[in-house]
């Protein structure tokens, strides 16, 4: 195996249903379920190009190289996260087809052509800046969960730009802010036409959504997969994210 | 009990969770799950004014009237299936709290006050009218179907006039439409706060939408609830649906 060298605090973690690993830090960034399970939502073109917009550590774009052979460019803002990602695509042997860059996604254009990538997978910033966002602790953690350095409409103005017509942007989301997430899409011509719902466990409510966005597509026909349970009542996984990990 | 006249073709048929007979005519309008479960969806007051509007044979209001003592106005257009109603009241020994109006819904406030209606039901036409809606054989159904006599614009403009600040609009609709339904309540100040699901099977994708909107609440803070499964794999009601349908 190539050697990569891990820093202070970071450990690597295992997508065995992928094999893919991806090097990790608590204090820094680790990627979540919601991350696994954005990498598995939308259909991924067999070919061609993909972008992961707010890639962090990388987790997402490594998880859906596993399953295309298009060419993957994950844009990464922080130098620490980007760092980790580049690590972690030495470590899989990925050096040919995932590339990172570190930069501000406003700035994709300088990086992929115009109107030419088939896919858009995004794990943005959670949460609107509030004055009590300052308290987060880690910078990191800061800009990743917050809209600080970029947001909802920043995203799909560069999506918009960058993908070819019907081109399609897949986000993970919170389902609270599901209102402002359409009408920005829709400004941007970019019509939501799949919706999954995540509920942590059964009886609750949803705390993730997954939307596919068709850029140029017609606002009607938006369709609802089944919905997603992650937790048994006991907290373990269900049998169908279990899969997503583990493989069946 | 009261004798009422049953016409050519109709039955009674009994939700029997809330002992409610509604008179049902298969020919010309018959309540499905998808009014069982509106009646069902959003907590009613339990005093003040509630409206179902496109009330078709009265059964949303009536099904709604064993949990409130709220004044019920059922708003329908069709003067047979507004006789349906009518005579359904009677049959329930409702008259004191169940009205039938029967008009467009357009001149809802020549019948209720406006600003102090406390709750909107509404189980509307689902379809857009095309070229094929035509074909549908029975003039009742096709009103009762097809955006022919009303449509989205006009039921949440006078949802907006009708109702009192805070009140609520609660609505049973196609998932496929879901966007057009977030837009157009939005641009009449109606901001979706409760969304369910209801699919017909596990692993199928949603074929209803429960959605409640508060008039001139905030776009934000959108809740999903646990999604509703109507049937099991062998066509009988899930024990969720069942215990709706027959009490628990």
């Amino acid at each position: 195996m190539t050697k990569v060298i891990l820093k202070d605090g970071e450990r690597i973690d295992q997508l065995f249903s992928t094999d893919v690993k991806i090097i990790q830090n608590k204090a820094v960034f680790s990627y979540s379920v919601d991350s696994v399970l954005l990498s598995r939502f939308p259909k991924l073109p067999k070919e061609g190009l993909i972008v992961d917009l707010c890639s962090g550590n990388g987790a997402v774009g490594l998880f859906a190289s596993t399953a295309t052979k298009a060419k993957i460019v994950a844009v990464e803002l922080q130098d620490r996260l980007a760092d980790m990602a580049q690590r972690s695509i030495v470590l899989n042997g990925l050096e040919d087809q995932v590339n990172v860059i570190t930069d501000d996604l406003a700035n994709l254009l300088d990086h992929v052509p115009r109107g030419k990538v088939d896919l858009i997978l995004c794990n943005p910033p959670y949460f609107k800046v509030t004055e009590t966002s300052k308290k987060n602790a880690s910078e990191h953690y800061l800009l990743a969960r917050h809209e600080i350095a970029t947001n909802l409409e920043g995203i799909c103005k560069v999506s918009q730009q960058a993908l070819k017509s019907n081109g399609r942007l897949a986000m993970v989301h919170r389902p609270d802010r599901l209102i402002e997430i359409i009408e920005t899409m829709t400004k941007y011509r970019l019509a939501p036409k799949r919706l999954q719902l995540i509920y942590p466990k059964a009886g609750k409510e949803a705390n993730m959504v997954l939307i596919e966005a068709i850029k140029d597509g017609s606002t009607e026909g938006l369709k609802f997969l089944p919905p997603l349970i992650v937790h048994e009542e006991d907290g373990s996984y269900t049998k169908e994210v279990f899969d997503i990990y583990y493989g069946n």
